[in-house]
């Protein structure tokens, strides 16, 4: 365990984010930080820029900015590159992807024309509804992951840069179930060589960062980073890792209200969730086997946070059903509407409904950002392995075998901000706060 | 400041809890603690009784249930009386209330029938859309306040009671504008004597139970036991006192709702919030002074949580507006609708509404219920004076002077919790947990 | 076609009122007609019953009731019988299908349990998550045909009743592609006597009401009587039929809305309608074949409202999506969420959100009264074969072949009144009303 | 009254379109016509422009175009004028709106710049919390009245008009009691010349209209040509006049939904409106004297539609409460929220909440655009007086004093097309139907 107020290497020098993935979520991330470097934006949504951390009492009123307080690398230091299935440069997939307006998107028209996607790697089996000729051939799936090391190597020399992380921003790849083959680095390694049915495209790149020391955070719900033989290549290697499916919508607002109701001991009979979406997001996820790997993620949040071991009377009945529906009029405005039944005093119910108008990657992007920031935090930090502190930003984070995972989103943020605290030798914060009284 | 671990008193003997105003939540919380003791239902809603608290490690699962961890007065030791302007008793003024179905009353109907309330101390200028027969006369309000004193006593020898614990439980009053009679306990005491109008009649309710030595819990949102006058005279007489406003329904949800959004620093530009209700408390709240004390603790969470002063690009222009509506075809079914408009990455905007369709008294009983538990605990305790740790359970909570008030539910749980580790000398909790981390 | 205000026969002697399927729908219709007999209800929700209807000019004040104006049947004189799969009387079933509070069910208990049904035509593979022990065997389906014609017989004479209808009150049986055994009524014939598979339950109860001379409406969204043979039956007959799948909840909604925004010529781009629902019916609709059958019938009704060939550029591409989910915690309270992405002038987008929070039985069981009470008039006024002025209580109304059908609730409600003004000789109401002006 | 099929003057030379308040919805107005008149939109949410009507059955499928059915003006034919008090022309006075995006504004620029208002008739004690600098002042109010007839002659003269209409597009002005100084035309004179403080800026625009021969439309709930001595001006000079209060947003949705209940017999128990409206309009009417005018047409229509005396049990006790707020987050994007108890079959009760995110000037524009072709299509087929047939566009229609208002918006389109029939000579459609039954 690393020790409270051990030193963190400077953030000097230039870091490299790579994208796989240069759809909705990649392209806003660009467009976004760049329009914030040029002045036409604050950097809303973003815990690394705009939030504050407290030191010590209430009454010192001491509380900095999170990227005053610790070594950040700079929104100028920062340069993007990325891999897509599709040939159009960040300009023309922004203007595909219908998430900012093109008045936005022409402001910093230059700047996105300058991002070419590499070619990916990239197969159908694993993403039913999408193809694109912008692909990789090889002769296995070692072949193609060490040609996306010779991109990151080359994306770092040509750059100039001091260090690169990856944030998975492509599509959801569809449920695998386990697989002996993820075992072990050495049966991993033999599956990419004999092309191993189990191991998808995304996995391929995880390991190719990994091998090459680079933080690799995975922003979809497939299983990647988080299997066994990934994990530990990554400790063998001390690269940080984190995942995964980015925190955003319905599962954000989830992991809100259920701590809110079960802070009251309020019971929860049903919890019905449905999801209107329309964009390639949405149609990827109108193919039964990628709704199942959402599924799995979107659902397991309420039980973590209910806790109906512990809760048998409250939680232990509880119907808790997800549906995501494709319906292209709305694009990239997502909307979520949530029936919640619940009971409270000598089982009276009552109901909460909750409709959500959002922006998926609106919601994603500064989540992308903040991940790639505290990711290059993480690895000069000397912390490697699974970054458990990083749950915050998402629906299904990854933990330790022996604990479980936290969803409560403000169980995450606490546990994000103390480890921050501990990072730079500050008092930890309880709240507890009897000392203003007598 | 009260020591770590140190010896909290045994909750031994039986405890009166006496509550001002029978109405729908004085009702529903004996009706619903009697029926909890006969079994017909579980405590739902009720933090002490079914609440957990983990201590240590994760990887210990030691999680008792609160009531087990600390010595809080178990349900069978409580004896309930009242004060009301009506004289119904609490089985009567069930059924005039409405909450409970007609069945569930009965199952306790001789219980309820035993409880009658003592005459009121009420001034229909505090309260001014409500009158009855029931009250109290005297030849000025300290006169009153030695009836209330008496009533306590006698009371408490009457049912052999080892303790009591006041809880309003009545109707809100009229807003009052600061006055210098509420500076110190002898200007106060002069006013009692002189009748004067800044002195209302929850005041003499305060005042009579803090000079008892009887802990005092104010569940309504006007001006009461939080005038300096009566924090000097419950830090004097070692008396705990909290308040003020269950938090129930609207602002629950919104303490719930705004940290979770502040905690991705999602701005917010509007927040619109309306009401229907359709019971006496409805019909209180149409009169615009009792609207007015309501306003106020109602406004201020959203406005403690969000800090403007701290993010004012993110805050600094909420425009936040809260109706109240009487809608008599809903009864005690409250209902509020709210719309909050914000936005994120690039100041794009998104909507939330939400639509709670609650029960207010079915939200209320089990707060007061806790609130009875926990100030009897605090005063075993030798906690004195303000007791901010149950801020927890309030719309608008009392502080110390030289603090804020803490709104954000999670941090008033965590402080809660925190607190009563520390009072049975547990490690607090952090959420650090680095250590399962290499 | 018939005569304006031709004679229609007195509604003399007592009313059979039979149902297949003795559910929720069924006894809800049952219980509640004995209590509105006894006094203990109003017949809210029945057009037959508190309807009126206008005669004349506006200035004339001349509404009288509809059933003061035509001669219905008295609800004193109905008798109901029924059939299902299981052996519960309908006390018992009414007590399993939870609609209506015990209290209610008790009221008429001795009513309900008199009510015992008689053995089902049933085969599990038209109606797959559903099974009981209550049924008839034969030889095949002509046998079974002949044993409820039996049965109609024998309730008639044992009931001394003057007339008999039947409405179909059962679980919605699986989608049926169309075959050519449905053409004739020779071939129909044909295929009960070899079993023929694409003859389902529902469509032998037709047969054999209609070839008794009993008029038959379908309340569920099947194929049944609407097939070329049991059409050309009902004509050779002299039988009054009509059909299909009573209109309640969402659809209700829908065919008040559209004709709302079409009037306005607001153009719609989306139309996304979720559905919870936790009763029998939901568990047969979570069954993708029966599914199927509702999805046709709600899917229809937007596209004959909209006109998309007269209106292209407002509903030409309007994308429609229904869903249906199987909830279990809500009962018989379904629930109905829907958004409507529209468009006004300029093309600038507005959108509508309704969450309907009804209850299926309650909706269903008056349009199943007024459709018994308005058959039975049909039948005595000669009227034959389909009934298209009763389109008013159906989610996908049978028509002529030569026209469209008309969905418009507001049309539908037009063509029933003027339908029964035209049968007692009375002008039709066109709402000109010029002559007031000048 | 007219004949049926008589004569109607052709459409012939240039309609002159004047409109008393140049603000959100008279720009949009202006800047939509030119819009659609270069190509940019089709006329969506305009029944004149884009609604058809049936002729004749069903089977012979005539549905032309109602504006190729009857000679309404063309809208190349249409010039634009108007008065504020603001001197912006109507490209500043759209941008200032905020109602259509730059962009659209900025494709009709010279257009709109070329549209100067003239000096506009105003006095801030009608509309309270609005003020600017471009007034006339004259000696009394039928000097003002004067100055206006002469407006509109020259604006006739100077752009060579062969006809001219007024549709009122300003603000609401405050409710004013009923005053005698209304009853006769000669009252209303005497009080034009003695500046009696009943006659509101608004009269005088209708009374300069009308006694110019101009038809006069009001979209504001204030009193207007709906006082005794307009209407009998009208009825001298032959005038058509119509009126009041544009049906826009949730009264249009109430006169749709209430129907739909009516027509099923569901019962309603309470009716709560609420709505968040940001623009000016929201402004004036944040006054409560304003608001006073809105409020009583906004809450007459459910009592008309329901006909409580009619049906007692079903409408005898609706609680109706309609609130507005100011809320400038959302700018000129009215949001209306509705809650609807309702009970239906044994009084079991259910609700509908109903959000509707809608553009308040989006759906007044093409209602005035109506309002203008069929006012001054009435004028050319001989109808003077109170226009009726135009009720489908009121929240508040005018009518005879023998009749009641009909506020059911199917019965007000079925009025108004076979209205426009009648005048064509055609059959009036009932809906019967019956000829393709045998």
């Amino acid at each position: 365990m690393i020790q409270k107020g051990a030193e963190i290497k400077e953030a000097k020098g230039r870091l490299g984010v790579l994208v796989p993935g240069m759809g909705a979520v990649g392209t806003t991330l660009m467009a976004g930080v760049e329009m914030i470097r040029k002045g036409y934006s604050k950097p809303y949504g973003s815990l690394t820029q705009m939030g504050t951390i407290r030191l010590g009492k209430r009454t010192e009123d001491k509380t900095p900015l999170i990227k005053e307080f610790l070594p950040l690398a700079d929104l100028n230091d920062i340069i993007f590159g990325g891999w897509d299935i599709y040939e159009d440069n960040a300009y023309e997939a922004a203007l595909t992807a219908g998430v900012l307006t093109k008045e936005d998107i022409n402001k910093v028209k230059p700047f996105l024309e300058s991002i070419k996607p590499m070619k990916a790697v990239f197969d159908k089996n694993y993403v039913k509804n999408l193809d694109g000729p912008n692909k990789k051939s090889g002769k296995n799936k070692m072949d193609l992951a060490e040609q996306l090391m010779e991109d990151m190597s080359k994306f770092k020399n040509e750059n100039h840069l001091d260090r690169v992380v990856l944030v998975w921003c492509g599509s959801t790849e569809i449920f695998l179930e386990y697989n002996p083959v993820w075992e072990t680095v050495s049966s991993f390694e033999r599956g990419l060589e004999t092309n191993h049915e189990a191991i998808s495209s995304s996995m391929i790149y995880a390991y190719a960062a990994i091998k090459s020391g680079i933080p690799y955070a995975n922003g979809a719900p497939h299983m990647c980073n988080d299997i066994p033989a990934l994990i530990e290549l990554a400790k063998e290697n001390e690269v940080a890792i984190a995942g995964k499916d980015f925190k955003t919508g319905q599962t954000l607002m989830k992991t809100v209200i259920a701590p809110g109701l079960k802070s009251r001991m309020l019971g929860v009979k049903g919890w019905f969730s449905t999801n209107i979406l329309g964009n390639r997001d949405g149609l990827v996820l109108d193919e039964p086997l990628s709704f199942r790997s959402k599924e799995v993620t979107k659902s397991s949040a309420l039980e973590w946070i209910f806790q109906p071991d512990k809760y048998p009377e409250l939680y232990g009945n509880l119907y808790h059903k997800v549906r995501i529906n494709y319906y292209p009029p709305i694009g990239d405005n997502k909307e979520a509407w949530d029936n919640i039944d619940i009971f409270g005093w000598l089982g009276y119910t009552m109901q909460i409904k909750i409709d959500f108008q959002c922006r998926d990657s609106i919601l994603a992007a500064p989540v992308a950002l903040d991940l790639a920031l505290f990711m290059d935090l993480a690895q000069r930090a000397g912390m490697k392995g699974v970054q458990e502190w990083l749950s915050f930003y998402f629906k299904s984070p990854m933990y330790a075998p022996e604990v479980y995972p936290e969803h409560d989103i403000f169980i995450q943020l606490m546990k994000l901000k103390n480890t921050l605290r501990y990072l730079k030798g500050e008092e930890l914060i309880t709240h507890l706060g009897l000392e203003y009284y007598d």
